[in-house]
């Protein structure tokens, strides 16, 4: 498929949903987007089974706090500088760029890179939401190295990074960032299409397309909207967590982080009752008066009540009112291997995974 | 000049007098450069002027905070590691190393280098002395490019950089030495023989020897014999400024440097009077009675009373019994151009830079 800047629309608004409060303000990736879609023309976007096996996929994104995101607009050609800088590692052009994630930034800003250097992107991305950390990766938790990575900034700094780990990558680029004013542009998990096909999480993008034209012309009716596309995909049917009012946020800024917590009292058939959600960037765990209802790695979104947007961890505030419903996440993010790597507990939630349900 | 495992102990001490408070633990540096030249044979030391115009020099150095490298020793490989990807980056082999600074750890550290790649060692650094920061040396004063620049860890993860500037290569190489747990092993500054020739401080590393050779046999005459090798130095003649026990010292770790104070009462012809030191890693300044006597870029030392061995400022503790003393700095670290760089206010003293005099 050919994504114009009308489907970045759309994108961006499904991806915020799947974004789960995270992945970055949709407003800023969509600017950046649209920009290049404008000066370079479209995008083709292509399925993961289309790649040949030896080609090379440099995923890009922007890595850092939302709330420092927000201020600090991208010009745009930071993560492409990041995908050269790789190019150069390798001695090789990349064959198409990805997302690493599903959200308002991480879903959009690759469609930049593609863009300007004429590439496909490819519909599929390694959380199937959004995570705080780059180990929370299909891509890892599969196998993959996330080193040779490059994070860069603005400013025309690089950083190329060769790693242990790719728990260490995610320290060590975290660190970068926070030196680079909170926020940073990566190119990072180089794969062959063979990984991309074994490893990541297909059709996210189309996916991501499909919700945010529902939930446009849902309105009051967006929980229903969410419904009947989730219902129909590799995640699972949405279920409706809550209606209320939101009476605290805290947040704070700790290592490159936005932490903290949302709490809701209850309005119309939830009056009386209480929700609490944390969240690291994302939210990570709901409870209903005390006891978790649903928690990482199945999504998590706070929806303004009235116009059915999704509202990021960065926008919550007092007083406004906003229904709370939860996306199964698909099979592959629900593996053993992956709950070690993002089940509740290793957000220091005190509980174990339970996979909602309708 | 060839230089063994005998030298390395006069150069380590010589290097720490020079080192004015850090620099790094002489003992920890020892080791390391001993143990290389053990396995791979003494090292040669050349003077720049016997540098083709052409040659690759790479200065090697450890970076971070001298309380956190006693604690956590390296293995000597680590800024070798440093030094061949930055190779592998500029498609060519080292002609030579080089310190960036005298001091305990990073006068020796390049020995272990040198010896290990079979290169020889120039005799010069960047400093004439050791600074905490990247940007304060001769080689960014007098416009050499930091970057590209490696920082490496002991788990053999590495970042290559490059730069906006040489103040963004230190603070984004602060950062990441913070994620390696306090301590990294760089390799920057890649310079042309020419560049070094233009640049860096000539026959450091010989002083090194032989002001350690004139420690080690002085005791009690420790100051006399200073004085005297210094009278013969591009730096000129040491001055005692001082001699009393210590009756405070304030340490923190911020932002990966040690950071404090040191306050002594006199002793002796100093009886009455009280000396406060600063220091950043470094000693920065000496108050004598309030009153300012030395400041950066000269050289402030503190030497055990009895013994005459200097002491690092992460050696530094209450009830002993000490000398200091001011060895001034060669003209070329005393240009305009070096003091916006490295003069007492860019650390925050509250004072002009006022040269010692015998």
């Amino acid at each position: 498929m050919q994504v114009d800047e009308h489907d970045i629309e759309d994108i961006a608004l499904g991806a915020t949903v799947l974004g789960t409060g995270g992945g970055g303000d949709p407003h800023v990736g969509k600017l950046v987007a649209k920009q290049a879609i404008r000066d370079h023309g479209p995008v083709e976007v292509i399925p993961p089974d289309d790649l040949d096996d030896d080609a090379l996929v440099i995923p890009t994104a922007q890595m850092g706090a939302p709330t420092v995101a927000v201020e600090k607009v991208p010009g745009g050609g930071e993560p492409t500088a990041s995908l050269e800088r790789l190019e150069k590692e390798l001695g090789r052009e990349a064959t198409a760029t990805m997302p690493i994630e599903c959200g308002g930034i991480n879903s959009t800003f690759p469609f930049a890179v593609a863009a300007r250097k004429d590439i496909p992107l490819v519909d599929a991305d390694g959380m199937g939401r959004a995570f705080p950390e780059l180990q929370h990766e299909t891509f890892n938790i599969y196998g993959v190295d996330g080193t040779p990575a490059v994070v860069s900034d603005e400013r025309g700094n690089t950083c190329l990074l060769e790693t242990d780990s790719n728990e260490e990558l995610e320290w060590i680029a975290r660190g970068i960032t926070v030196r680079m004013g909170g926020v940073g542009y990566i190119a990072d998990y180089p794969m062959s299409g063979e990984e991309v096909t074994e490893t990541a999480i297909p059709g996210t993008m189309s996916l991501a397309a499909e919700l945010g034209a529902a939930v446009r012309s849902a309105g009051e009716n967006v929980v229903e909207a969410i419904r009947e596309v989730t219902s129909e995909s590799i995640y699972g049917e949405a279920v409706s967590l809550f209606e209320g009012k939101i009476v605290d946020v805290k947040r704070r800024n700790e290592g490159g982080f936005v932490l903290g917590h949302v709490e809701l009292d209850g309005l119309g058939p939830d009056h009386g009752s209480t929700m609490h959600i944390e969240f690291q960037n994302e939210n990570l765990g709901a409870t209903l008066d005390g006891e978790y209802v649903a928690t990482v790695p199945d999504l998590i979104t706070v929806l303004d009540r009235e116009s059915g947007d999704p509202i990021p961890t960065e926008k919550l505030r007092y007083g406004a009112r906003a229904r709370v419903l939860a996306i199964p996440t698909p099979p592959i993010m629900r593996s053993d291997a992956a709950l070690d790597v993002w089940g509740p507990r290793t957000f220091g939630l005190e509980t174990d995974y339970s996979p909602i349900s309708p």
